[in-house]
């Protein structure tokens, strides 16, 4: 039925970027082909366009300087990603954290107050998700009367350098079983933070396209707020996530330049 | 009610090491006060006791070793452990791990096949639970057609030197969080374990004792086969465990020592 095509009537963009723009790998890694283009056309069709990341290894400064030296144009203020939110969760509830992320990515938690921690922030720690990081983090929570941790997204892997590796997901879940708990998740695929870049889009959820590789975090997490989800193949995409058992998107694409190509013609 | 206390008529023990028998730590850890007098007065008694470990960290018979060297007269043979019991199952089901365990314990898989491996087996790998081998588990897990993961007990965590340290549970659910499967527990608390040890006691289950320092992992593992489980406040023990959302133990002693007296003095 041509009334329930994903592209018609698409009034708002929610892109996400690693695996989608660019592929991460050695060297800097690459655009993914096409994506450079498809931004650029979006942005010349005036489309409202806002970018929703995990992305937790970097400050969010670098992050952008990254993108730009693949070649794409995109504001700071136009980035969605976990550590601005947290931080505001912080500062609201009086929360000093102990910081369990990427040393690249400390600048980003300026101001915050980190002295005798009674909560934990975990990011993307590659390998400083060390047995020494995780018994410390563990300890902590163990000490504290009401222990909370935050989760900078809950991804299980991504894809670097055409291999899969662990994201922060997965150590999430292993602090949560040890101390029994459940960390709050800050990032995709949390309401409130699709949900924080829908009200900056200003358009209904409805008409609004989220575009990711990630079928649960991007896909599950936009159609839980109303928006629709497409899955690219590219990124850390694996064919078994079309049958995913409770996440199905709403359409599919080879790339982000194939979707651009049907919201454009339809716009 | 007399007749309700857990130390009557107990024909059969099983015991708990870690944390009950001696205290983990630095330059070898040390004996549990009164508990290798309490282990010598089983004997003498003639009550049928085995013991029921945990550890992976090294071979069964080094571990046998390190007992002697405290003082503990135990026979290799009345100790149940899981590597030979994961070693049956691996032959029964043809099956060749990719072992993710501590080198010291690799001894014990003697005569397993591990080429080409279609199978995880992880254990307590301490620092060798590294981002590195945690991703070459992983990614192995995410080739394999039938992921299949045995995990050494899923403690969440062990006393060492009057530190909590993680336990290879937290490790396992991050493996089965990143992978979407669901890990085969061979150790305690799994049923099978415990049943097997009850087999080569040959006493009824409910003239069982179960005596430990895990609320779940002994107390609640020996009580879902039927025995009683009793727990010290030795080794990992915290007082929040005797208000356990799901295990209650049958009784409480301050160590192995006050539990034997009991035992004996019914017996």
């Amino acid at each position: 039925m041509a009334e329930n095509v994903w592209w018609r009537d698409v009034k708002g963009i929610l892109l996400d970027i690693t695996g989608v723009l660019y592929e991460p790998g050695e060297n800097g890694g690459s655009v993914v082909q096409g994506s450079l283009n498809a931004v650029k056309r979006l942005k010349e069709a005036g489309i409202p366009v806002r970018f929703c990341t995990n992305e937790t290894s970097c400050t969010k400064k670098q992050f952008v300087n990254q993108l730009k030296s693949y070649g794409f144009d995109i504001e700071l203020s136009k980035i969605f990603s976990p550590i601005p939110a947290v931080c505001a969760i912080l500062k609201k509830r009086n929360l000093r954290p102990f910081l369990f992320v990427s040393p690249n990515a400390l600048d980003d938690f300026e101001g915050i107050d980190t002295n005798d921690p009674n909560c934990i922030v975990v990011g993307d720690c590659n390998h400083d998700f060390s047995y020494k990081n995780m018994n410390k983090a563990f300890q902590l929570l163990k000490s504290l009367p009401n222990p909370i941790l935050f989760s900078l997204g809950r991804g299980k892997y991504y894809q670097d350098n055409g291999k899969l590796l662990l994201d922060v997901g997965p150590y999430m879940k292993a602090l949560e079983y040890a101390c029994d708990i459940t960390a709050e998740v800050v990032g995709k695929p949390s309401t409130d933070f699709f949900q924080a870049a829908l009200n900056d889009l200003n358009v209904p959820a409805n008409k609004v396209v989220m575009i990711g590789d990630d079928i649960v975090n991007d896909i599950g997490g936009a159609q839980a707020v109303g928006m629709k989800g497409v899955l690219v193949s590219t990124g850390k995409y694996r064919p078994e996530d079309k049958y995913h058992s409770t996440v199905k998107a709403d359409g599919y694409s080879t790339n982000l330049s194939e979707a651009v190509d049907l919201i454009l013609s339809n716009y």
